[in-house]
């Protein structure tokens, strides 16, 4: 490690000139210096420009799939460094399994967006949100919402608990969005930041401008932001309200979003009985999220919210469990289970906070805040606390967060009163219940969701493979209303579009087309050379074929009807289906009509389409009855090339017209189609 | 009309106790007293704890569906005694076609909330956002988001130039969330607002608590606000910074969203030289955009932004236009097309913004700020007022807005400076493109969407059925970032989601099943009597029919092929199947695989079921070759009874297995299915 941690800005490795006023980084267990940062001399403007500059062209040149297959090639870079961050990790207080949280944690969510940018966004850099909108009589004005990448700069402020995983999952939904990021890591774990962003350096694979690494404090950042970025914050509440206050927030369009260390709830239901094995998972979760990262976690167990008889079962359960299973010491000796704080200025901002409580009327039921027996001085060390209010409403126990191995156990007065108290955190990222009964879980949650960005049901059947109260996952959203924030990220490609900004975009089926790079029904057509013959190096938008017209008889149903065994009333008893409120009489088989459909649209020599994978939303709109003409038009709609097959999908609009020309049946075919003419 | 002007809050109407400090307001044409507004006296916090529990109680007794068969009632309660609401808006300064965009356009917005509300939404309270995300191998752990109704009051703001539209642009999507409101207009216009109240009053279908009307200043409303409540903000961009600086928003996690007067742009296209259909388009919507509601819209153009060499043209045709179509008066007087400002004071406000424009360079190239000639003093009323300006960079043309009929002309020298100048405008509502060359809007709209909440292309294909420039349609998000507020309205059942919480819930596939309203793979089954046996009364989430399986042979293919024309070579040429990448040699057809399902898990005889509707997500998944034996589960997986009809739709699973139990094909069958058993 170097004496002063380096920046990675404007597409290289920067140091500030001197050591004057750098901030000195020590080991968590043993105080020994690591290395100090400093900004002094950093030109921040120049650096956020690059990036809105140099960055925003380089992720401008790419899809969608081009950024997330980069997003792959960086989870596999880092996987086969990882063991560098492990060693890393230790010294930031790490258990081997701590740093599987942030090491591996951060590595699955490029993998995740990785794989997800490629299945769910198109080969293009224009996201199409929902359906269009028909907004003339005549098809002449159509409206459709379209999400485009932002043009300025993600800027990530992050929290000391998670520097690998931290700024991963924010990173990974920008790049793939398009926006370049900045990274500002928080001091007492920098340098772990500093380890990953350096293997993706030496990786080579990281197009110019879309990362900046700015290690040490950047107090002036506010005033360079502009419309078009913006701010993802992760950290304490009181900072994240001092952040957003800021004019380029209030007035200047800035977008910010905050995750903050909410005081996260766990229900035990009321059926989950000592000797459940409801109750055995929620103690053994509890344990978990008192003692993983020590309890530094956003989304750790602050209120643990049990039936006020249960209290002291409760109690003494995570008691027994806490000593049969916990050791507490330098992450790096063999059987250690928890770790120290980040920091010794941490342990005393956690110290202070259990005062408050204690003050507020918490008695330490577990623990004590005193040095650990046998800890060296030099180890932010910390055992476990666990409270007890006899006033479950005491506020403290709802808005005083002590950010470590601590959390209260409040007693409730049935499910009412359950969901008051989890209301009482203002706001939270995550609370769990434990219950095997669905009516508890629909009561609860329908009380309490709202104020809460996830809720987790434990119970008998997935106590073995939940991913746990604390884990975000990089599928679902991260954050909470209130005091969790107000924010929300992962969630898929939801946070991919919180990057980008969302647009109505009225005009004529034409120039929809052109702006979506989807056709739209009134777009021009060409329905020369029959569209299955030809490649994605050549096939267009628009281009379709026409079929001719077929007759359906009575004879054709019963066909049908005998082949597949589909013989529903509808189109085999005469009076039954006139009597039915939709149909005049015996009608076809919408699965025929599909079929027939098919069979008039195909071109059935060998060629680029290489086979029909799907279907969606079909709607069978007007009834076939027999002497009745059906007629398809197919039509190119959407091309989505593969960037690692020698394929990709192509969506076609069917529209299946009768001989009086009204629309019988739409639905979108999905094909895939070679990239090239095959060669017989 | 009353000399104080009522409110209507805890499900009454409410007038302050004396008149001391009651604000007059008065006709914008005549000066003549209308009413006079103040909440001396009124108790706003038990105002709002009315809504929030007698209110969010109302509505939580109804689903979705219920809700906009209201809101629907609502429209047709409005369209009835809608002449009186055209009387009132007369006094407002609205001409009739003024009136038209304010009581029809509010009228509409409520019908289409009506109609969208029960099209795509469930019958039900909770809505289910995206598909179920697998967390566990072995599927008994997911993860699915939902959105739950924020447990407060919907406030809202409004400005004054749209009294009817403007609150029902708010309501409807909040009432249909299931979150009550409380309207708060804006001062000269209150009138009007209390008249549409009443109506729905008078109409007697407003669930008790669902709607409460403060008529006057609430100085302290803000004191009063809390997590889970929502305010929505239509008026000046300064107001809304202040407001949204106040800690409830800041960290009190009440929701603010803001819709402000931006400085819209239209753009010339380069393509669009005089004479051609897109400069007629674009002067005459220019000069639509000055005149109507006298130019106070939040949407209305502010800047034109036209070739450089093409300013004087447009000027020009501008004058041209305004000579032979504008007539200036009271709106009550035949003839007349241009009503005054809302108010003596607004149109000094109009006077003193045009004075900065003139200051920084902006020369009058239309119109004066002087009384217009015959016009009566005591009215409002301002002559439309053009500008140029020989700096085009000039800050003041993109940021002094005055809200009246007034315009800058400005010009650009190139696309990229185009963009520029519409980007200057720091984030606008609306942005309007004229050009008939989809590259010129491929350009610009990259450049520029992430600055504008909606764009408009305007061509020769489009120009006689555009709903306009100003129109926000409630199909269509409605709002912008920056300058234009950072907030986003309709949008259809986008702005509804806006007033829930997205949740992300996670658990065994029998809790989400519980939570959702939607069974998920895993949930428990009833495969007891066929479920085409039983109507919505009896069905139930996870009732099943599992078939027994049906072997497809080579015959089957060819004697399918052979019905429907579906010759593809996959089905019929072993050795071009075999040379296709993913099919081992000749396979059966999908829609063959499809259609037998239907004969595998129909029951045929009339009963509950009447029609298939419909099928979606279908995937084929592995291919069926001859030999191969087929087998489909189905299972119901979503029930949505409807209001007006005697059936519902129900929504199946259909899994398609083979003899080694591998998925072949997975979809979503769409049925409609009677709501009691059906007496044959």
């Amino acid at each position: 490690m170097t004496t002063i941690l380096p920046s990675y800005v404007e597409d290289a490795w920067w140091m500030p000139a001197d050591e004057a006023d750098a901030t000195p980084v020590r080991d968590a267990s043993t105080g020994e210096l690591v290395t100090s940062i400093s900004t002094r001399g950093l030109d921040l403007a120049a650096v956020l420009e690059h990036a809105r500059t140099i960055g925003q062209a380089s992720l401008g040149a790419l899809t969608f799939h081009q950024r997330a297959l980069l997003l792959k090639q960086f989870a596999l870079a880092l996987t086969e460094r990882k063991e560098e961050l492990y060693e890393l990790s230790a010294r930031t207080g790490a258990t081997r399994r701590d740093a599987a949280i942030d090491v591996d944690g951060g590595i699955g969510v490029l993998f995740t967006y990785g794989s997800k940018g490629r299945r769910e966004l198109p080969n293009a850099t224009v996201y199409v949100d929902g359906p269009p909108e028909a907004l003339s009589a005549d098809g002449s004005f159509l409206g459709q919402h379209v999400y485009t990448r932002l043009p300025g700069v993600a800027v990530q402020i992050n929290a000391f608990n998670f520097p690998v995983w931290g700024p991963l999952e924010k990173f990974a939904p920008a790049f793939l969005a398009g926006v370049p990021t900045l990274v500002k890591p928080a001091t007492p774990t920098a340098y772990l930041t500093e380890g990953w962003v350096r293997i993706l350096v030496d990786s080579g694979l990281l197009p110019a401008g879309t990362l900046s690494l700015v290690s040490g404090a950047v107090p002036e950042l506010f005033e360079h932001l502009r419309l078009g970025d913006l701010v993802a914050f992760t950290g304490s509440a009181s900072t994240a309200d001092r952040l957003r206050s800021h004019d380029a927030v209030q007035t200047g369009g800035v977008r910010f979003t905050s995750e903050t260390d909410s005081l996260n709830a766990s229900v035990l239901g009321p059926d989950a009985v000592a000797g459940t094995p409801e109750f055995d998972a929620y103690v053994a979760q509890l344990v978990t999220e008192l003692t993983a990262k020590a309890g530094q976690k956003c989304t750790a167990i602050r209120r643990a919210i049990v039936p006020i008889d249960r209290v002291d079962a409760v109690v003494e359960a995570v008691r027994a469990r806490l000593d049969a299973r916990v050791v507490l010491g330098d992450p790096r000796t063999e059987g250690v289970t928890l770790g120290p704080l980040a920091s010794l200025a941490q342990r005393d901002e956690v110290r202070r906070q259990v005062a408050a409580l204690q003050a507020a009327g918490g008695r330490i039921a577990i623990g004590d805040v005193g040095d650990p027996v046998g800890a060296r001085a030099e180890g932010a060390f910390l055992a476990p606390i666990v409270l007890t209010f006899d006033d479950p409403d005491a506020s403290a126990a709802h808005d005083v967060e002590a950010f470590g191995p601590v959390a209260s156990v409040l007693g409730y007065d049935g499910l009412a009163d359950a969901a008051r108290l989890v209301a009482r955190g203002g706001g939270s990222l995550v609370t769990s219940l434990a219950t095997h009964d669905p009516a508890v879980a629909v009561a609860l949650a329908a009380a309490i969701a709202p104020y809460n960005g996830r809720l987790l049901v434990l119970d008998r059947d997935d106590a073995r493979t939940s991913t746990g109260h604390g884990s975000p996952v990089p599928h679902l959203v991260h954050g909470g209303p209130g005091r969790a924030g107000g924010g929300e990220e992962l969630g898929g490609i939801r946070a991919v579009l919180h990057h980008m900004q969302r647009t109505a975009i009225q005009g004529s089926p034409t120039m929809l087309t052109a702006l979506t790079g989807v056709w739209h029904p009134g777009a021009p057509t060409d329905a020369g050379r029959h569209p299955f013959r030809k490649s994605l190096a050549e096939l267009r938008l628009g281009d379709r074929v026409a079929s001719g017209s077929r007759t359906v008889s009575l004879d054709d149903i019963e066909t049908f009807a005998a082949f597949t065994g589909d013989t529903f009333y509808a189109h085999m008893d005469e009076e039954a289906a006139a009597a039915n409120p939709f149909f005049p009489g015996r009608v076809a088989h919408g699965y025929l009509l599909v079929s027939w459909a098919a069979g008039l649209f195909v071109d059935p020599e060998p060629g680029p389409v290489l086979a029909n994978s799907g279907l969606e939303n079909l709607r069978f709109v007007t009834p076939v009855s027999p002497g009745d003409a059906i007629r398809v038009e197919l039509t190119a709609k959407q091309i989505t090339p593969r960037e690692t097959d020698d394929y990709g999908e192509v969506r076609w609009d069917a529209v299946l017209r009768n001989q009086r020309d009204e629309v019988v049946a739409t639905y979108d075919v999905l094909t895939l189609v070679a990239k090239q003419p095959v060669t017989a």
